[in-house]
């Protein structure tokens, strides 16, 4: 399965067959320099000699999520271990611009597919916040890091964003940064508002998106949110969008308006 | 499930139990006007009595995704069969911008998520096209159709988009309509454009996104869908999407653009 997404992905031309090793990146989670030695785990080494087939010699591409990327070569090779020898660095570390995403955990393979999403389009940061209104208070911390590590090897990032443990909306706002903006997501201003307009005012600046959970804010949240004088709040369209799609939608939508502003 | 849903996008004050019949939306296949008695069907009946609990004499709004938004009323209630009678007209027909969608299937659930998201995010037209690195070419029309209406009776908008069948991609070039233009979701574009500036030129105008398989176009395929005059390749950003999130990002961006020129 992973295998078949490495091709996908990006084999854009000619025999997908060709040169393997070269189009892998794998995430490990150590900090990269050139001269490390990597002990690789036994997942590794049953993926990159069991399914991928490497041998000794080869090269293959590594990212930690937070010092670039780097070229490493297999030193040894076996059945349930290896070892890679960190080679040269052949891309900086490139860091979307200084967006958080803050959203209600929903039903689990929402969740998994918020994080992906957000992987993939680029956000410094990610927040589970837990609302009245939240169904799945138990996040898995764990798989969603796993899935987000997954994001990053295939689309060619080089920052892992950090995911934070889950924390009540009380809190958020309690203890939130007074200098990044809040993009409320709110749903009761559907149609009514150009949204444009309100993400571009935040270009460059310390940002953040709010999405509610699936039931959407109690009227009480939704005051103590409105209350902070660092909140947009913005309007994602004329349709109630889903807690998943909204969160997508906002983060393309102020990457979009963000990237104009380079 | 689907009565959750129902509570969670819809009820965002107060007490969740007020008011269920109100705030439901339910899809009809026939064309609605004031006066039509429908008969609906067994899982309808189900559903409104079983699920929601409803009698005769309430009333709940209902939609044809093509004509509008009607209030209609039980005038029958069996227990796998019931009558309503359409009684007043609540909301126009309001149609999404003239943007077509042309994604290549997917995964099973991803195809579902993008078609799903579509709905939500609006667009006039989706079209499965099928190119040589379109894994599932087995498309199942009737499930995703009743997926797109799953997302409009929640979404809270009048207009059901039109599935295609799957058309190859070559036909789909042949026979594409010169005065509509195809923005071509190009991969080996990432970080070299400025999204907004292409999809600017495009306001208001008939316009289609196309979004590749997983594995991307062949390079025979660039080739011919860049030959076409009325095609502009766009960038997503600097990483490589997956196909589902570059259908959604490439939606919401092009959404927001349009919108603000209204």
């Amino acid at each position: 399965m992973r295998d078949v997404h490495f091709f996908s992905i990006f084999s854009c031309v000619g025999d997908r067959m060709i040169d393997r090793a070269s189009r892998l990146r794998l995430f490990i989670k150590e900090e990269l320099y050139i001269g490390l030695d990597i002990d690789l785990s036994v997942e590794q080494a049953k993926y990159l000699f069991k399914v991928m087939r490497l041998n000794v010699g080869q090269t293959i591409n590594i990212i930690d999520g937070n010092t670039g990327e780097y070229r490493a070569k297999i030193t040894i090779k076996g059945t349930r271990s290896g070892k890679l020898l960190v080679k040269e660095k052949i891309s900086e570390l490139i860091k979307p611009p200084n967006l958080w995403l803050l959203f209600s955990p929903l039903r689990k393979n929402r969740t998994e597919w918020v994080v992906e999403k957000a992987t993939e389009l680029g956000v410094r940061r990610m927040i589970p916040v837990i609302t009245a209104r939240t169904v799945n208070v138990n996040v898995r911390i764990q798989r969603l890091k796993m899935i987000m590590i997954e994001a990053l090897e295939q689309c060619g990032g080089t920052f892992l964003p950090t995911l934070a443990e889950p924390i009540s909306i009380v809190d958020c706002l309690n203890f939130w940064p007074s200098d990044r903006t809040l993009n409320f997501c709110d749903e009761s201003l559907s149609a009514k508002t150009d949204v444009n307009n309100f993400f571009k005012r935040q270009r460059n600046k310390e940002s953040a998106i709010l999405i509610g959970p699936e039931g959407g804010f109690t009227e009480t949240e939704v005051q103590l949110i409105k209350q902070k004088k660092n909140v947009v709040s913005v309007s994602l369209g004329p349709r109630i969008l889903r807690a998943d799609t909204a969160a997508v939608a906002a983060i393309s939508i102020w990457q979009n308006v963000d990237k104009n502003s380079e």
